[in-house]
């Protein structure tokens, strides 16, 4: 692969770390690639802008596009950390298999993304709780209206320095049991990062907002009453001497943090158990004194610790509304390792 | 409403009739108007063309889009035919509704529209067969990468002008009973025109393709015996004296042709049955010789008869795959209305 650059003349001012938020600002340059003709072509790293698209397009109008979620991190010593970066590549694939989109080769998208970032380098802040977002997507670009999956595909990877995804830090956030909106079904797309899986959900978590919560707890499409995930992130609940989070049964996303934390969990020698949970059983559980902790994982949070829990019958706050003991740990754990602070035993650091 | 006009100095060159096929040319205009502050803003109507997009643009991430598709005909006496246009519209602030997409004024919307047509109206062909296609579309404008809904829109629509949609014109085409893939599900999206819907949908056709079908039935994504739709397209099945279609339970889109195919029907005397339908109903129904005529209903395709049904485990040819009376006569009724051959007597058409 030879990717060809071409650099700004206009960078850009940076934000200031205190104003960054999540996904505002876009660095200096982005990385394209076009596939027509049955491959991948013109690989290339252009200044970030807007780029002229038909209205035709079909990714408009058929939402035929995939996308990742990464991250890389300033150390101390002024190095940058990429996190589990070809887990997300080969995820990638996978959401383009299922939703039709070209597959690509994945050692060729690292080294995107490794080139990228080295250009923009300047742009991965240096504040504690800052790092560098990634956001590789795919979208369909054939200039056709006929339903059928597109022949031609753009993939773009853009770069976004970002503070906490939640304002408000590490605090524990309200969660609203979602009975009436279904995120994914078996034969379904839940368990890809598909657009179309994001869409569909924005109604449930405006009206959670409504009501006073952040984000919706997702039940299975077919029973309603298997636990599935919490917004966009994976789910895990501390029940006695338990660590338990749904099974990848496929109708959720195979989140890359859910991973790092079993295997950190594992490793520090706490059972973890993947299986079907009913939501009654939190509830039980918290009326018999067992439901210690809930947090939720996923890359733009990190660890997100649930406060209360609630449906339209009950709510329960977990921990006395605290930050518990292994959400901290799994956070401080897992950033430690993402900011260079813990030694790497896993393999999961690639510096830039 | 004031609609801004900016005609084009550089009209294009219009395709042959035979040539146009469905959703590859598109007209010298298009009618755009912008969402932002709360209200929609700036319509106009300009050169059809590239717009500028950013590539955060949050629709080609979260798939926050939403889209309807109408035809407009060319009479024998050179009048243009507008078709249901208004439960188009209707339909339009339903899906926005659903996918968390600003709303707007149908009666507006309808105005751009004859705007726009009688702008481009040269470019209604007149063949038999071929109409102008009308794809308003709404996507999500935001240059922002978090997960929530937009605060800003677009509303385009363009204008296509097409021949039949399946090239074989009415032949009757093999359907393969879907069991893998799940369309939708109660608490979902299926009852709207998203564009996840489409995207999700693309791996099923492409496998039913390769087995030598042109579209799959869906079957409900609970029990996975109900029948939804076929394809794109809601459907019909003669059995008997009776006709029956799936009701609308909330998982499949209310399709306008098949309302109208529904109306048409009983206006003819026919009794038409909106309930729940079996798949096993419908393969009992062909041993028993009770099957008389199967067919697809849509804007696109208008009639679609349906020759072969097949699963893993039998195939059936219906009505010895030929066009059946009544799918014939629902394609002769509706498209004389829609070409100004038959009288309306339903209210449906408007002159441009």
């Amino acid at each position: 692969m030879d990717i060809k650059i071409t650099k700004t003349d206009k960078p850009k001012q940076k934000p200031v770390p205190e104003e960054l938020g999540f996904g505002n600002y876009f660095t200096d340059h982005m990385f394209v690639m076009d596939y027509r003709d049955s491959s991948w072509q013109d690989h290339r790293i252009i200044p970030y802008g807007d780029i002229p698209m038909s209205p035709a397009t079909m990714v408009l109008h058929y939402a035929q596009t995939t996308f990742e979620g990464l991250k890389a991190y300033r150390t101390k010593q002024g190095d940058i950390n990429l996190f589990r970066a070809r887990m997300n590549m080969r995820r990638l694939n996978q959401s383009n298999y299922r939703m039709t989109l070209a597959t690509f080769d994945e050692e060729d998208a690292l080294e995107a993304i490794r080139t990228l970032i080295r250009i923009d380098e300047e742009w991965v802040p240096a504040e504690t709780g800052t790092a560098l977002y990634i956001r590789p997507f795919v979208i369909a670009a054939d200039t056709f209206i006929g339903v059928r999956p597109s022949n031609t595909f753009k993939f773009f990877v853009i770069l976004s320095p970002v503070g906490s995804y939640y304002k408000e830090g590490l605090n524990p956030t309200r969660i609203y049991v979602e009975k009436k909106y279904v995120r994914s079904v078996p034969g379904g797309t839940g368990m890809v990062k598909a657009g179309g899986n994001y869409a569909g959900s924005m109604k449930a978590q405006i009206e959670a907002n409504e009501k006073g919560y952040s984000q919706v707890l997702w039940l299975d499409g077919i029973e309603r009453k298997y636990i599935e995930e919490v917004g966009t992130s994976n789910v895990f609940f501390v029940i006695g001497e338990e660590i338990i989070t749904p099974e990848l049964s496929g109708t959720i996303l195979a989140g890359i943090t859910r991973d790092s934390v079993i295997q950190i969990l594992r490793k520090l020698g706490y059972t973890v158990t993947e299986r079907k949970i009913e939501i009654s059983e939190i509830f039980e559980a918290q009326k018999k004194g067992l439901l210690k902790e809930a947090f939720a994982t996923g890359t733009a949070a990190v660890i997100s610790p649930i406060g209360v829990l609630a449906n339209d019958d009950e709510s329960i706050t977990i921990n006395c509304g605290e930050i518990g003991d292994l959400s901290q740990k799994l956070y401080d754990t897992l950033t430690g390792i993402q900011y260079g602070e813990i030694r790497d035993e896993f393999g999961w650091i690639e510096k830039i």
